[in-house]
């Protein structure tokens, strides 16, 4: 079960004034669930996007980078059951096809459509089923659709992900709704597997791509749950374009650092989001790094870390086998590290001094932080300054088996 | 169980004349286990060692590297149960305590003794019942006792691991007997967890060394079980020095391959029975990847797949989901691979052609070959003629039970 983790209630994601959502049941995997989500943006709309570094990225991901370079989006379509990816130009066309039904059904053209995918890699992408879905997706288009949005793209998430944030700008309030789907594969690496946040504001494209790339590399491009970068990482930024909202077209303003901080707010607890609902979690690690020359090297360290499955199943056990953490920093690749001046905390036990035991640590103390569902883990370098932080998930029975019958 | 791996029979380890093992259980741990094992060597005898690169390396590892550089070992001692690593000066000491024993006993100096250990990490070594065990290995000193030794380093290994092989120098025969132990925390990095490897002959230090790091490039450098590179990674490449037997001084002459051909049996050998008694696992695993532009990047694409765990669950699931492969060659950090000209073959089935789905592949073809215990993916890039290979396993219940239980 998710650590920490309960759904959105009813009401509490609010709507982004123009910013419509639909849903419908194609049965493009499995039948009677939601399985395709359309999004409508109002004209004024401005979208930012990032996308998976995966060199092979699904097809939808290279239509959307395409499709953004070239004009202001319309509308978004989403589906769950297959990647699309590894697919070759056969792929390419099936997602052009579900681009050309919604434009011809929103009279727009057809590079206004963003397409995403998430399921199985490598199947062909039953593109007739998911077109046969978007008039019932349209017909209940609807602003205060949020919560249904949020399961509709779901995988093997246990539970929906959304949040709603606000701030204050020049004497308004600015509304940032947003919903993410994770579970397995999960390592983003420039963005998450589906992420979609709104903002109740006008910000110019530039802006909103500047703020989103900032956004991205303090939330979604710190969270693992098994290693694997996605085919299909998208993690996309938008804003209504209100006429009546407040403007934010400085970069590094006040302005900026308001909405700044709710868009990150929303985006760091989506992306806590997919660590705790990792696929057979049961228990959410924070893995702070300290005392590094630069970011870069705290986040290698913290991911070696995140990444080892014998740190993981250690963690699954409740068991502080904590010298599995100190062989996989000496394993992340710093080779002038100096190990004798590591330091490593468990939640407030010090556990290790200069590279070495503390002299005073009892594991008995150690256990018990082990015991929680909800783990801090601090190392401390001692060469400079720089500082970062990883979120991540054990690794259980449940994470095999969930994917070892993932397809059955 | 291991996958197509058996334990060495009586007698098909041949004795290297001049080398004797003797076995002692010294309660390192565990009461009632051959724990403590001694490698005596002639004063004839050269010896060369690779080690792990993990900077967090274990008190033997770094007493290792300094006894090798200043004198001729006379004597290993190792010792199972306890991995004396993350224990700082006083695990230094420790370690220098176990070789002065030994060195006083056999009446050479504590610097021609050479420590290894492996068991768990950050926790003091027991010296004093390591040094109490000594006299009864000595007692049992023989140079037929290599089966006995072979089992007296294991962990969680199931089976024992021992291969001997031979070659023909100068028209005699050569003979080449090695032992390993591996199971978790298997990612060798310059070396194995712990490897020994003996030669009937005379091979100077310098050609040894050069010999032995060409083969751990070949064996041990290529396989993986979890990724974690292990504190305590070494291998060591004996010569027995005997006088009668042939001298190998020439690199790369015929003497040279003929002997690194016997030398490269015996490691590669040792290094797959790693991958086939690894913790859990149900399959053995080769991954080929070809048409690279150097061999580094078709290791790194190999590694890229071996350790992820989704590919390794589905192998578990005999399930061919064969997109997850995928994604790991996507995100192996290749920057310009062209995704469009990857194929990908299992076993003898074609899956993948320029990228995208086989025209010909049928599901029902690749679910056979993901039934076998034995396994082989190949990987063509079409960028180069460089090919490597890494051996791995798969990802069970039973990685995750095994290291969830470790300590218990």
């Amino acid at each position: 079960m998710p650590v920490g983790l309960t759904p959105p209630v009813a009401g509490s994601l609010t709507l982004i004034p123009g910013i419509r959502l639909g849903v419908a049941q194609a049965g493009v995997r499995k039948a009677n669930r939601d399985d395709v989500l359309v999004i409508c943006l109002p004209e004024t709309a401005t979208v930012a996007g990032v996308f998976t570094q995966n060199r092979f990225c699904a097809a939808p991901v290279q239509l959307c980078r395409t499709h953004l370079a070239s004009t202001a989006p319309r509308a978004l379509v989403i589906n769950t059951g297959n990647a699309n990816a590894g697919t070759g130009e056969d792929g390419l066309a099936r997602a052009r096809q579900v681009c050309a039904a919604l434009a011809n059904e929103l009279g727009c053209k057809e590079d206004q459509i963003l397409p995403f995918s998430t399921g199985v890699i490598m199947e062909s992408l039953p593109a007739d089923r998911i077109i046969s879905g978007i008039p019932a997706a349209l017909a209940n288009l609807a602003e205060d659709n949020w919560l249904r949005a949020a399961g509709a793209i779901m995988t093997t998430d246990i539970v929906a992900k959304g949040r709603t944030a606000s701030c204050q700008i020049k004497g308004q309030t600015v509304t940032v709704t947003g919903i993410a789907k994770g579970s397995g594969m999960i390592h983003p690496n420039m963005a998450t597997m589906l992420g979609y946040v709104a903002i109740d504001a006008r910000v110019p494209a530039g802006v909103l791509q500047h703020l989103l790339n900032e956004v991205t590399n303090e939330s979604f491009n710190r969270v693992t749950v098994d290693g694997d970068t996605s085919t299909n990482d998208s993690f996309i930024l938008m804003a209504n374009g209100r006429v009546d909202a407040p403007l934010v077209e400085e970069i590094d303003g006040a302005d900026y650092h308001a909405l700044y901080a709710a868009v990150a707010e929303v985006s760091v607890f989506l992306a806590q989001a997919l660590a705790r609902d990792g696929e057979g979690a049961t228990k959410f690690v924070t893995i702070e790094v300290e005392q590094g020359r630069d970011r870069a090297e705290c986040v290698q360290i913290a991911k070696a870390i995140a990444h080892s499955p014998l740190v993981k199943t250690a963690l699954f056990a409740s068991d502080p086998n904590l010298g599995r953490i100190l062989a996989a920093i000496g394993y992340a690749g710093i080779d002038d590290l100096d190990v004798n001046k590591i330091g490593l905390w468990l939640g407030d036990v010090e556990v290790v001094r200069n590279g070495g035991r503390d002299p005073s640590y009892v594991e008995t103390r150690a256990a018990e932080v082990m015991k929680r569902e909800d783990i801090t883990m601090r190392i401390t370098l001692g060469r400079g300054s720089a500082r970062d932080r990883v979120w991540t998930c054990d690794f259980s029975y449940d994470y095999v088996k969930i994917n070892a019958e993932y397809r059955s």
